[in-house]
């Protein structure tokens, strides 16, 4: 038995890399980015009218309430038209080119516009502060060339938005990788059977499903009787298809536990079996040369369901790609006891309150077979195995399974 | 011009309600549950055997090692046996149901199996504490019948799991409703055109479709030219075949803001239009009838980001019949100065630090226009409007946009 800090360590120098596939940007949302995406213009691409009112030069103001010519108007998407005389302006309007001749914008809220002679004149109310205003300079943000996006960036909203305005019609991202979720144990059925009082249906390979689908990874379901041979031999097809192999149950010490010699029986080499904590002591885990990364996950739903969050999604977040995220961390709500010399993963219900704290309410249920508990929770924290009580107030890193 | 709280209000004052529909389980991740999970059995539904071992009698154990004749075995996924005399014990595998006449289990760890006259015999090594251990009783989760997800749950992989463990192969969420993003502005190309000089892409769209995407809801592109003509002549056709319209642009005093009008002639209700805040002052928000709620979001991609994020998607969860979530706090994590009187949705990246406070470090940017800046952030936190000065170590509302 090795300790949850161990196994993470196993489990990071055995990262699988997967190829990089060009996408049409309209998929790329929740998917890893595989190139740096520059800026291919400047940011504003040019000097950009932010307010609508009227373009001048900021030298031509005279006088309390000065007053210009309006002679034409800029409007967004229009070439750059040029201011032609001095004591003129141009109306312009948000999104604009900044016309040629002008430097400073007011808003028309700051403008009174009269008739003269039959020609419109502005005359302004409230004069600017300085000159430049309402103005967003060419390449004020960011200049051509310079990376928008580092490679290893999940793609949320924000990053589709500005990989649109570059022209990143396509983009390169992490291919998903396939992966399969295979469940043991002759007490299952499938959700869609009515089970014998003795039985029970499937639930972990849809709740892994569903994880994995966060990450655009899909996976098919697989169910293995308890048997050696037949084990080992539904697993020996599976391998072949699948980099991502996830088992639920069958790695305890059972008598029908057959997994652990089957993975070993098909060459997966095992680099770990049973950790120091609860739940998931019996967790094993292993790899067949950079073809199948295995992990075996034992077979209580809450099990399964730590075992995910806590060592399988950090594996599969740095084997596409992406860049490390820091640790959450969380205060803790109430007095916790904890005697076993394990690390104990405790359910809780956490939220970032009115005093501005991450607080983690404990909701212990009962224990790994208890998995409507989750339902009343949305992540794990993580108390080390060396002590046994755990105050209030204290602080320890939180695993959210909840998004 | 209102504040945002008025505009919260009344945004939640016209709701919509999208109808049920039954879909497949493997399809409900991310979607809003229309019914109550109950139990359709007992949790678990037999007293069922936690750890590999044998089970046996309590009341059988005499002296100090007691000796137990192992008759059977009581595997999982088996009817369940019957213990047939005092004395006796049968193995009993996790997951299994706990044969007749047994009451409490002792794992192999715990006992030594030996041979006697051929038969098998455990001795037991260690005693158990009590009578019961190693046993999980039926019903003790949760009773059948009891609700287990409510009605308005957002389906995550627990919910899922859940579900799929009580047989709902198919479940009853919320339709969801169609959507379109209506992007205005005459400087606008697509993101596979090559912009002019005076011209940039489209990009809100792309933003605002990822993030509907996270609540299942699918969004079409439509782009309208700066003209009220055809402003409203596109829009009435939109109109007709998406009850949400979201419109990026043309909501300010602009000559070329066309939206406002274009809607009214359209016998959209105004609500409101403009809300004393910054970004996205010129906010428009209004209703046909039950037919259609129009978000007129002003084209700064960070006012369209902000709108979506503190009023859109709020809107959203609800008519998709979503319960109401907590209100984030965040400890801002520097002094900030904001002297107009608008509620100011400050741009963060927070984070719950080491020690437990959930601290927003403000990431201010150039302003409304400048959304690579949102790439350094995971959301917004609100200022209130009469106050200019805004001291590290105070807590406010935080407006996630990562999720």
């Amino acid at each position: 038995m090795i300790p949850p800090q161990e196994a993470t360590e196993i489990i990071f120098n055995h990262l699988f890399t997967f190829p990089a596939e060009t996408i049409e940007l309209s998929q790329a949302h929740g998917r890893v980015l595989q190139e740096d995406v520059q800026a291919d213009r400047d940011f504003p691409p040019f000097d950009r009218v932010t307010m609508d009112g009227i373009a001048y030069d900021f030298d031509d103001l005279k006088g309390d309430q000065p007053e210009l010519v309006i002679e034409d108007m800029q409007l967004a998407g229009e070439p750059k038209k040029t201011l032609t005389q001095a004591g003129h302006c141009l109306e312009a309007m948000t999104g604009a080119v900044l016309p040629e001749g002008t430097n400073t914008v007011t808003p028309y809220e700051d403008i009174d516009v009269q008739e003269r002679d039959g020609k419109k004149v502005a005359v302004i109310q409230k004069m600017p502060a300085q000159k430049g205003l309402n103005v967003h300079d060419q390449g004020f943000d960011r200049q051509k060339s310079e990376v928008l996006i580092t490679k290893g960036t999940l793609l949320s909203p924000s990053q589709i938005a500005v990989a649109a305005s570059v022209g990143k019609a396509q983009i390169k991202v992490t291919q998903a990788p396939k992966a399969t979720i295979v469940s043991t144990g002759d007490e299952l059925v499938k959700v869609d059977e009515e089970p014998k009082p003795y039985q029970i249906r499937q639930s972990n390979n849809y709740a892994i499903r569903a994880a994995l689908a966060n990450f655009r990874v899909s996976a098919d379901f697989f169910h293995l009787p308890d048997s050696l041979e037949k084990t080992t031999a539904g697993l020996a097809d599976i391998m072949e298809k699948y980099p991502i192999v996830i088992l639920s149950g069958g790695v305890s010490r059972g008598k029908r536990d057959y997994v652990p010699d089957a993975l070993e029986a098909l060459g997966v080499q095992k680099l770990f079996h049973r950790v120091k904590q609860r739940p998931a002591k019996p967790f094993w885990f292993g790899v067949k040369e950079k073809q199948n990364a295995v992990f075996a996950l034992p077979g209580n739903p809450v099990s399964t369901f730590l075992c995910f969050h806590r060592y399988l999604q950090p594996w599969l977040e740095k084997s596409l790609g992406l860049a490390d995220r820091p640790t959450q961390w969380a205060t803790l709500n109430d007095h916790v006891k904890f005697a076993p010399e394990l690390t104990y993963f405790l359910q809780v219900l956490a939220h970032s309150d009115k005093s501005g704290q991450f607080s983690a309410t404990p909701i212990e249920g009962h224990g790994s077979g208890d998995f409507a508990n989750l339902l009343r929770c949305n992540g794990f924290i993580e108390l080390p195995a060396d002590r046994s009580h755990f105050r209030q107030g204290e602080v320890f890193p939180f695993i959210p399974f909840v998004r």
